[in-house]
């Protein structure tokens, strides 16, 4: 049976993904790609229930662990319903952050350790890494200006945070980056965003060759 | 500084545990034993947020690593605000069900194995297992029987499942009083309630004598 290929996205807020991603998918349906385009929560309605007691601006008590577990919770439940379905299937799985979110953000800048939430998330996962991560690389400063800017999105929990914790974020993914230097590919997200969808869909479209070719 | 002593209580579904605490909260209270009862989430609303979510009867499709993820995210929460808290003012802590219930329900009886779910919770509790456990040994045949005749309780998602899965909880407490057979303590539940009470406090009050000799 064929196995799919899992391509995860990460980035600081406002590094543009979000828009980079769709075209991305647009593309590969063009192309008669088949796959699907899905961030945690997708829509997977356990998931979606467990976002918003994260994302909830009322919980100023949660606790850094608290807020990693229910992170891996809502991947399990994500992860069953969704990605290992369409991977099984052998299809081409997008996913808008990931397991690297969580180790940046909880692992790193919270102080939890970047090992212990890998640990946590390993029961999440299973075996199901990313065969390849792209990491929108812009500074925070740059980011979170991009969203003062636009002004369309609510502003959650974590978009409250300080610049500091952004900067620790980002700091975060740096570490990944030398962690995972196989896996992790990052892309300058400073460029006008055709660029970087341009550069992102060439570093994918080598991928599924290098897989046609395995 | 004084730390206070953590006590649990654990069994299965009708064993009378709720009961039986409430009395035992009393009888304290009475002697001026300074004291806290709770149970998990414990009012901590971001646990009970999660609580809601683990115990919704819409949610069958609930993945049982997903399950025990919340649970521990509620186990920390209710563990930092509550639990701790009280154990550092000195105090003696009685909590109805901790980690065990997650040992016996998703390590053995959801076949998550009991290792896996002790490392999940290890992140959800640090240091702090409890100091003694009290199980109510009774069957869930008749536990479940002393909930049919009660017929007070609204039934929850977990209630609804198999006598063989209840049985299979049972096998897993079974289990861990062999693992840790200085922690936990094992009472015969299938007597009349106010002799469960008479066995239980005796079982605290020796618990307590000798932490003041230690």
């Amino acid at each position: 049976m064929s196995k799919g290929k899992f391509i995860t996205f990460e980035g600081p807020e406002g590094a543009g993904k979000t828009t980079v991603i769709a075209e991305i998918y647009k593309r590969m349906q063009k192309e008669g790609i088949e796959g699907i385009l899905t961030r945690e929560p997708g829509g997977i309605r356990i998931s979606e229930k467990i976002r918003e007691v994260i994302h909830d601006n009322e919980y100023k008590e949660m606790d850094g662990m608290t807020e990693a577990l229910l992170y891996a919770a809502a991947r399990r439940q994500h992860l069953v319903e969704r990605v290992l379905p369409a991977l099984n299937e052998g299809k081409i799985v997008l996913c808008d952050r990931f397991i690297d979110s969580s180790l940046a953000y909880q692992g790193y800048a919270r102080g939890l350790g970047m090992e212990d939430v890998m640990t946590i998330n390993s029961f999440a996962i299973g075996e199901t890494m990313p065969d390849v991560t792209i990491f929108f690389n812009i500074t925070p400063e740059e980011g979170l200006q991009r969203i003062a800017k636009s002004g369309a999105r609510e502003q959650n929990r974590l978009d409250n945070e300080t610049l500091q914790f952004h900067q620790k974020v980002y700091e975060g993914y740096k570490l990944l980056l030398e962690q995972y230097p196989n896996r992790i590919i990052s892309t300058d997200a400073t460029l006008p965003l055709s660029e970087v969808t341009e550069n992102v869909w060439k570093i994918i479209s080598s991928q599924l060759i290098s897989q046609e070719n395995s």
